[in-house]
């Protein structure tokens, strides 16, 4: 790249620098220290856990793909499973995007089911679906019939991330007593009112992929899932069931028109707008050489220390004051396509 | 609607419900506590706060256009008389949106200024804008050249107001000391380090619309805005002038296509996808006839009060956990067009 060009770059009134050649002396940014980290810092997710939607082409013919990571145990398995057997029966094949709400989810599943709009029969619903309990939607630190393991999220992680959490979160989150990493997820924690037991919980970050269900006590199956496409509505933690989150293709979700029915859904005369959903696959499943291959950053690591540190502490060139804190949605994971063999 | 209908939509798996007829009993949501909101809980936004964006037709040819609020004093004035000095020039006439990048921002200026991909050369900027100090990004409690009045957010502040921001924020935020709702705006506060002052400012919620600038101690002129378009990011206060928000046409910038380049900028080749803006009007400076009138909820009312408590603590069917408390993005200050005179 020439100097010319170079220095016109330098000089454009971004809100993040674009090129790190011209900047001030400073610190290394989030990214920055991301980009550094080891090889063995990285842990594959595994294909189990992966599932890769594929949408219809947009409007100039472009494939669209999204792919969402599930959540490991102990959290939301039912839910998780049942998502699974959803897949695998081909339910998905040919749902669509029915709900997209500004600052709030896309929503998707079958078009026919319960909709006065609907062209056709609901599809029925596949065999061997689980059906869980409200408990379910938290992990207890006693066994529960969800969780018959005692669940203690302080086994596993590390001095490093232990800490970490301490000094990010500052204790200071208006939905959780504590904040905090676990294996690669972002997790709330609370004890229950009056009760000595703990009870640990996945966030409704950005991306982060829910179960749609109806009133209690009806926990929802799996065949309607949404996404959140805004600031994180953390009000809903705990009374609905996350299970995962998109970590390829989130653009195809969060640029599509928002519906103009009640709460996003589109009306009537926007039918056409539904996105269709082709086929959702489990990674596994796929041909090998269609299987797409991610790792996240290690909670545990020093490197994932410092990001989510320099998250909170902006000191890289472009910033003056240092937050000196940072909330839990904002310190996502890290997560990319792992290098090809 | 009959039984049928009505009966097939109540049972639709949605993650909030659509009809409160078929509810089960619960308290009101607080959707509905600030639709019962008497006439006067509401206080009219000056016209001159108010800007109207007209943005090209979208594909099929219908209009789009953007409504924004500017904040009042004490906050970011001088950018927010830029911005009014860039309007009444014409300035802003057909510039374009540059960059969409997903989770973070939308931003908008002049696609010929320092921009390597530059058609034409970029616009002379008009005569008598200010030039702003970075002191200026929030609000002291000690009069500055910014702000030469002390400012006292306790003041004008209802006793009711006061005790739910106690309340609901829990003193519980990473990134400042204090939140709370003032005249209609959610802002922080917090001791500067080491000193006795307190400094207050704007947070960036979804939706908020701030300044572009280059590296420090250049502060933006108004050339370049940007409004959040994902998770609040809340790291940039302090850092960056905020003027105001987006109050109607959000989706016309949510939705659009992400930019391909760094930092979501359009690339090179797809320069077309960057959506025209035609015109940008001081909502006085329209005919009368197209002068939008926009109200929002006062902060000060006791609706405001039992709807940021609602917010907090949702007790409406759907919910079976109340969170217990509320960052202060996620409670929103409702803000509607005016019944027409």
């Amino acid at each position: 790249m020439n100097r010319t060009l170079f220095g016109a770059l330098a000089a454009l009134s971004l809100i993040t620098p674009v090129f790190a050649q011209e900047e001030p002396q400073g610190a290394p940014s989030p990214g920055e220290i991301v980009a550094e980290a080891a090889a063995g810092d990285w842990v594959p997710i595994p294909s189990e856990n992966v599932l890769v939607m594929t949408l219809a082409p947009d409007v100039d013919g472009a494939a669209r793909q999204v792919v969402i990571q599930l959540m490991p145990p102990p959290f939301s398995q039912g839910w998780v499973e049942n998502i699974r057997t959803f897949a695998r029966a081909g339910w998905y094949d040919n749902i669509s995007v029915n709900r997209v709400q500004d600052n709030y989810v896309v929503q998707w599943g079958d078009p026919n089911y319960d909709n006065p709009e609907a062209k056709g029969k609901p599809k029925p619903l596949p065999q061997g679906l689980k059906v869980m309990t409200e408990e379910c939607f938290a992990v207890s630190q006693v066994p529960t019939q969800c969780n018959p393991s005692r669940f203690d999220p302080m086994e596993g992680l590390s001095a490093v991330a232990e800490d970490l959490d301490d000094d990010v979160a500052n204790g200071r989150d208006p939905y959780a007593v504590w904040t905090f990493h676990w294996s690669g997820w972002q997790l709330a924690m609370s004890q229950r009112s009056n009760d000595r037991e703990w009870e640990a919980w996945p966030t409704h970050c950005y991306g982060m992929v829910g179960v749609g269900r109806n009133y209690s006590p009806d926990t929802g199956s799996g065949a309607e899932l949404y996404t959140v496409i805004g600031h994180a509505p953390r009000h809903l933690d705990r009374n609905i069931a996350l299970v995962g989150r998109v970590i390829e293709g989130m653009e195809h979700f969060s640029s599509l028109p928002r519906g103009k029915g009640e709460l996003g859904f589109y009306a009537a005369d926007e039918i056409d707008k539904r996105t269709p959903i082709l086929s959702v696959r489990v990674a596994t499943d796929l041909p090998a050489a269609q299987q797409p291959g991610f790792e996240y950053l290690s909670t545990e690591s020093e490197t994932f220390a410092e990001y989510a540190d320099a998250r909170a502490n902006r000191r890289d060139p472009f910033f003056i004051v240092p937050a000196g804190g940072a909330d839990i949605c904002n310190i996502p994971v890290p997560v990319r396509r792992a290098a090809a063999d």
